[in-house]
């Protein structure tokens, strides 16, 4: 349905070109500082029209906070933020409701409602996963202030561009996420290009977690691995979902793959920080595949309702590749996840007997 | 938890070396004719000690049926499966007991729960698969007889070998679950050179669902995908999964990725049968990773629980790759979402409406 | 937590004197008609301010619809539901903020957060209910196209009065939902020298469903009983619930308490027309009590959060029986657990055996 | 479905005459001590067989711990609990597959699944609480270890027979839970003479809970209450909840009814401790009402599958005042709401903010 997490529940609501988009927010423990303007910086990482590169709609995305927060403070209660769409441009839609457009969910949308929201895609919308990022505002907040934890992401691969270098501190610099500097021209004239063409590109998003502590996750099917998978591939055209060394361990051997440990913590780190779906201390690391924009330019086949065949362009405003504004997003699924845990964690662990001792931080947590 | 699914519930219990697994099927319609004996041909096809190339560990895993069958039928009341362990070998585990086998979910059951059993992995070994396959005997034969939907899976890559033809029929004929038969020499050379040298390799497995009808899938968060993504991540050493092209997407144009459509059908299949979280009507194609094995013959470098340096070298039985056996289980999980979420849509699809017309079936579905 | 249901979700949100108040209708099938101005009939039966023996509070109870609706028909999408607050007085609460009042749940909220918004009770106030009314109007709506079940509700018990006649003609004719008008007047005047006095009483509520098919319920927690029993005991001030005779039954011979059947149908209904927890096809019953209101114009002794003793009167504008607004809300319950429970019942009957044959409507359904 | 509970789940299976009945334990955190014979004490005292005024079947009920213990602790895991049938009666069910009792879920069992298991009620037999009790008994030590928590319960009516006189320790010395020695004999021969007639009769039940902290229970659809309510009506012949002072409420007034507090706690418990769904730190109380048992060697009038009017008279082992097992079942129902509670809010509560000074204990906490 349309509410995440067991402990931290998120349920969003509103379609692309609908009066609004909102989220309730259920579960985050009281006495956290909240207040709506500690939403813009990530809302406008995410947000469109941050650069040339991607789709011209502009929102504002203004937060309003409609409940769980007393002076300043959650108070345990739920907690409901509300955007306003404004930029829904109101025009002819009657065309898109009666084809369906390829690679959209317009097809399988009505095929399992009979009816739906053509304008903008609807429910069905990447618009959805601002609130998706408003909500992790708060499970980012949290787990920094409650256990130190941070989760950040980049863009690591744009179609066949790989990067040939990493410093976080470039990350924020460019409207691509890209973690190294020297390349943005590059990555800059490639988009300019397929603009141009009227084509789109898929891509690669990484994201990390630092400072998560060892014993977070729920097996046997709460597992730490396959929530954030299921997180991650329920982003919009998400295709693909790696922990740690992920496919590369195909063609590993076990002498390789597997992490070595010292009484100085952990000598590598291929499982991505994660072993039998419970976190081991070190760095989580997930990578996630963005499929190309399927609204292209480009003229392409399709059917209408009633079956007959049909030319179907595209002329809306849509990025020419999602995965340059996909990063914050999985940062957010990444942090819900984390923060579900967390609480999870808390009700679970061990209480009657000792704590273990835990072994030294790792090499690269 | 030990809980999967929403309207069908499969809940899993038991430990590698306790008396016995099993598990409760909640929520099998009524009037599906069950008998024990159904389930041994998974079992069989997932069963230690099929080949020279898997463990040696020898299960009879016969399943009693304790629960909700009536006269031959099921009768909607949860359906138990029970199978004793019969090979658990008695012997020391205070030495395993004592320290972390590296990339072994050891250390971090034991930082999450304080204690844990470390008798063959616990809860944490592959065992707990084998009522997973179990519960998807059901699921299979559910989908089949009320959908015409069948799942099937091959090993697509066995380290740097892949497949170099493909044929159903040859998967069941050799212990790979190969499709190529050609190859199957090739691969028994491969693994006894493997097995020799103490190490250990990891595999790639395919599964694929045929029948589905368009609609099933639950938006926003219990995307097909995304449920798909979480069961498949939660086997044991999977460490990534595609849906569709997968990660071949991060290099795909828009105009090669997006399937075009006609009124005879989806004209490709990149999506993997699923747009927008919801199916297509088309195949259903999934792939994973699983990391080779952790338990090598060959000595690697951990700590024990007092924090102190030892060396590991795992002497009991082993699969060299553990991909091998995989197939079933992935069919199993693949089988198991499909078919709650063949309960969600019966509760949740359009009744009040009309019923869509649906187009007719895709090129490859 | 703030989620109702299992395939009909609702989730609430807001404070009382919070800037609005609202709620998320997940699986309300597609197709179903809905227009803003549809909440308002159920919300002004429950509306504060409607006559002098209620509550001075004025709320216009304005439904925005902002998501889950195109072109007036449910999509299958999140239905969210706004309402501002207007009438929430700002005044002062440090002095309340600072004492429990009693029989509230200021202390035990205080207890379990560490932190409240104590400006009119917050999220324990019974405000909160408004959007269980207005969620409710869907589930009526849906269930009587869908099945013609009609959900109705009245005062059956006033402090010591009870009703000495019925007709469902009189209940929507006075401010009391009392079903017999020749006692109206006695209600009234019994009401005006309560508020003379400061006190306030309890009452009962009685709630009946008509239509509803045998079969709906889920054995073995989820009981259509164990559900009514958790949905209503978790209105405001509810402390019992009964199903069919309830408490009667103490003292009831097997011999009067069964039902027995006829081929006309059951010959009585002391069951409440659930037996197992699955429906029967006869009317569904249920009562509660409310507890008299504890906000008095009489002084009562209580502790600060400083642990002091100190005297509380409450000024504010309170209903001196809370039970009298109660009907329209048991209503909701009722509907809420309906309506779910029909979808998951459409979920797991039986679809591979025959349907059985169903035995003529009963005496009193 | 059949499983109950949040984050401690108890999922239960099996059929009255089938050839087990057992239970999956989720969520118990490892480090409790615990041995298969701790059940007997408990499943003793709910079983069948204690003496003439009960049922004559003769379970030994011994449990068998299947998973989730190592060397005599929890670990964390799921725990399954077995129990074998063996005095489950072979005879001839035909005829009473083909016919429903009255009072008995036969009817509506059929109407949901289409088919059902006829031999001694088969699921919705009172047979399933025996696995609610040997759940419990994992819950009733871990909120005695833990939390200090007792859970105990008596009959408190019997027919017309109230108890006339209150001593915790008259309750475990006679075989109906009875409070008060001196009225045993009449009891007895209420009973006799009710056996003989062959009829049967209701029962009230009441259960407490002591040492409860203050701040169990969610708010707004998982209060406290609400869930004891779904819990207690789920027991087998449950009719009525109420929580403190229950339905005389409807009768008080609100200065009689609402608790006062002072420095030294509250000074008195009408509201059963419980205000807004949270735990007041006082004695937590329900009251349910058992109704009559159907199943009477007195004729009664019914239709079989067919719809033909029969009669049916019940010759097996029945209990005439089913409400006389029924302690120890409310028992269970009660503590195992309790310990899941327990577990959310250890999730849940106050952690940024300080922990909140408590007042003193209650009156009769």
């Amino acid at each position: 349905m349309n509410t995440f997490g067991q402990l931290l529940r998120v349920t969003t609501f509103g379609e692309s070109h609908g009066p609004a988009i909102g989220c309730v927010v259920d579960g985050c423990p009281p006495g956290l500082a909240l207040a709506a303007d500690e939403f813009s910086h990530d809302l406008q990482r995410r947000a469109t029209g941050k650069s040339r590169h991607t789709s011209a709609r502009r929102e504002t995305d203004e937060v309003e906070i409609l409940s769980g927060v007393y002076e300043g403070q959650t108070t345990g209660t739920p907690i409901a933020l509300l955007i306003r769409n404004t930029d829904q441009r109101s025009k002819d839609y009657s065309n898109i409701a009666a084809q369906f457009r390829p690679g959209h969910a317009d097809y399988s949308y009505w095929q399992k409602y009979g009816i739906r929201d053509p304008r903008g895609g609807g429910r069905s919308s990447a618009r959805e996963t601002t609130m998706r990022v408003a909500a992790a505002v708060i499970a980012k907040k949290w787990l920094q202030q409650r256990f130190g934890v941070t989760v950040r992401g980049y863009l690591s691969q744009l179609g066949g561009i790989t990067h040939q270098g990493f410093d976080w501190s470039a990350v924020e610099d460019n409207p691509f996420f890209w973690p190294h500097a020297a390349q943005v021209p590059e990555l800059e004239a490639y988009m300019d290009a397929l603009r141009k063409s009227g084509d789109s590109i898929g891509a690669r998003v990484n994201v990390v977690a630092d400072g998560v502590p060892a014993g977070w996750g729920e097996p046997i099917y709460g597992k730490l691995d396959g929530e954030l998978a299921a997180a991650l591939m329920s982003i919009n055209a998400v295709k693909g979902v790696e922990i740690g060394d992920g496919f590369a361990a195909v063609s590993q051997k076990g002498s390789e793959h597997r992490d070595l440990m010292s009484p100085q913590g952990f000598l590598s780190n291929h499982a991505g920080g994660i072993l039998g779906g419970i976190s081991t201390g070190q760095q989580i690391s997930a990578s996630i595949v963005l499929k190309p924009t399927s609204s292209l330019r480009l003229p392409g086949a399709t059917v209408d309702t009633s079956g007959s065949a049909v030319e179907v362009v595209t002329t809306g405003r849509h990025d020419p590749c999602v995965g340059i504004r996909a990063t914050p997003i999985a940062e957010a699924m990444m942090a819900l996840v984390l923060m579900d845990q967390a609480l999870r964690h808390r009700a679970q662990c061990a209480d009657v007997g000792e704590v273990p001792p835990r072994i030294a931080g790792s090499v690269d947590g």
